[in-house]
């Protein structure tokens, strides 16, 4: 993403990860062209610090009205982000916005399992098929050759608690099944949709942040946002054709499925 | 499974690979002792099957009603069940009754991605819920060391279409993107639930039946229900604690998550 001509959209950016991503996006030395910033309730007291911050760079950050676990909300402003980038389409989709709940199976209700998947994986499939004609028209627009997120592509945040391979060694400290389920079924997602879509140009990955000092990771997270963003907005400008389909953390590396 | 003074419980039992184990079960060498036989239409017409060979042998074969998918019936098959074993417990619980969208990201709805999530992954989890007093009074009961599927264990008939590493190569002509996600995530609840019971006694482990002709399966498949399920039954008859959260298929070689 070093030619900033680029548009992105962001779920869940009022606060978090989400919020931060923002903030570096176009605070840094080549800032976005647009930040479509996501989050169902802009005029609430949780998007103040979001609010302050589109003020700061009005031509930057458009904050946008998006609910993601709920499709007409996801339809809406599908609709207003294709009228807002025409032709040039959007370049680059985050799906961020997440929820967890930390308890075992025992104490796991069939809603508790439902509202997860919804959130954490039903909304980011909702997203990706709405958004896909603004991502087909980038990938179209760019003249840039291969797969990069400054032409099309759609990042989904995942968790390296999603990995099978790290269930036996994680479980016994944090269990939080529904949300393990959730992101090995995030990753599953995005693995199918970059195969689904590596002929239309659209690159498809999942990243672990860390694990991060936010409202959901807790004070005991290893890493705060800036760091973790900072890792991520690195990893995503190197990614290639070479990464379509790949779950790599914060710092590029790797993790087993 | 050589000693069969063991019980089990299969769900989906009225056609296909369900419908195949119980035969098994009850037709070979060294039956069961008990099977429980589950079907959400116990008096409908596509369980004639089972209710033929349930007549044949009516102290093995326990017909019951229960809808996978629907919490209430779950519960009270649970209770009847319970209050057949007593103390001895319920030794295995088949996890098999599944369903399967063929489509592509692009036409999968918010419902199918649901309706598969609730069939193929909350389901079994709720069914685990609710039998395990019994699976647990069943490892109390048992004077066997370790873990085995005579004495207290959980299978779940997952896909290799749930495996990660296996999209590559098979997204292109098979897609069905809410059943891939579905069994990636019942994988991811198998191998929580194998961490979680294992202070049990309770063994959990994934198969995948291979690609069987049965309705789900197709003419197109590879294997008949019968092989399937012969090749089952000896990997379960073979699973012991080195297994345990263990992803296998019907010839007992492992699987890449
Ligand atoms: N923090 C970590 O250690 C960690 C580790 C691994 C992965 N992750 C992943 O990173 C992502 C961001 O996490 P975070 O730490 O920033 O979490 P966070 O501080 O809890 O923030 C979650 C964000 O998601 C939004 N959100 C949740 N449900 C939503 C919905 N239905 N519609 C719209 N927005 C919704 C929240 O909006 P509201 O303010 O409206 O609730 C908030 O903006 C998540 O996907 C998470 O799973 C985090
Ligand atoms: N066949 C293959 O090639 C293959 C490959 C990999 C994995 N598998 C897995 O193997 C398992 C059995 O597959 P199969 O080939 O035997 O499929 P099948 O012939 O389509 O039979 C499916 C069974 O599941 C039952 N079922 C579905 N939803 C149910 C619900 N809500 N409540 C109760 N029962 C329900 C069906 O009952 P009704 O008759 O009432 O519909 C039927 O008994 C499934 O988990 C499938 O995903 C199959």
């Amino acid at each position: 993403m070093a030619a900033r001509n680029v548009s992105v959209l962001i779920t869940g950016a009022n606060r978090g990860l989400g919020l931060e991503m923002v903030k570096q996006m176009v605070q840094c030395q080549h800032p976005m062209k647009k930040v479509f910033a996501c989050c169902r309730d802009p005029d609430g007291p949780r998007a103040e610090a979001l609010q302050a911050l589109a003020k700061k760079h009005p031509d930057i950050i458009k904050v946008i009205q998006m609910d993601t676990a709920d499709l007409s909300s996801i339809k809406q402003s599908a609709q207003q982000v294709g009228s807002l980038v025409g032709t040039r389409g959007l370049n680059l989709l985050i799906n961020n916005a997440g929820m967890l709940i930390k308890s075992i199976m025992q104490e796991t209700s069939a809603e508790d399992m439902q509202t997860t998947f919804n959130t954490n994986v039903t909304g980011p499939m909702n997203i990706m098929k709405e958004f896909l004609p603004h991502l087909r028209a980038a990938a179209k627009a760019s003249a840039m050759p291969g797969m990069s997120c400054s032409k099309a592509a759609i990042i989904n945040i995942s968790s390296l608690l999603g990995s099978m391979a790290a269930v036996k060694e994680t479980y016994g400290f944090f269990p939080a099944i529904s949300y393990r389920v959730s992101k090995a079924s995030l990753n599953m997602l995005t693995l199918c949709a970059a195969e689904e879509l590596k002929n239309d140009g659209i690159l498809c990955a999942s990243l672990h942040p860390g694990w991060v000092r936010t409202d959901m990771g807790g004070e005991e997270g290893e890493i705060d946002a800036p760091e973790s963003v900072q890792g991520m907005m690195k990893v995503m400008a190197s990614l290639t054709e070479q990464q379509n389909g790949a779950f790599l953390d914060f710092k590029g590396e790797s993790i087993s499925w």
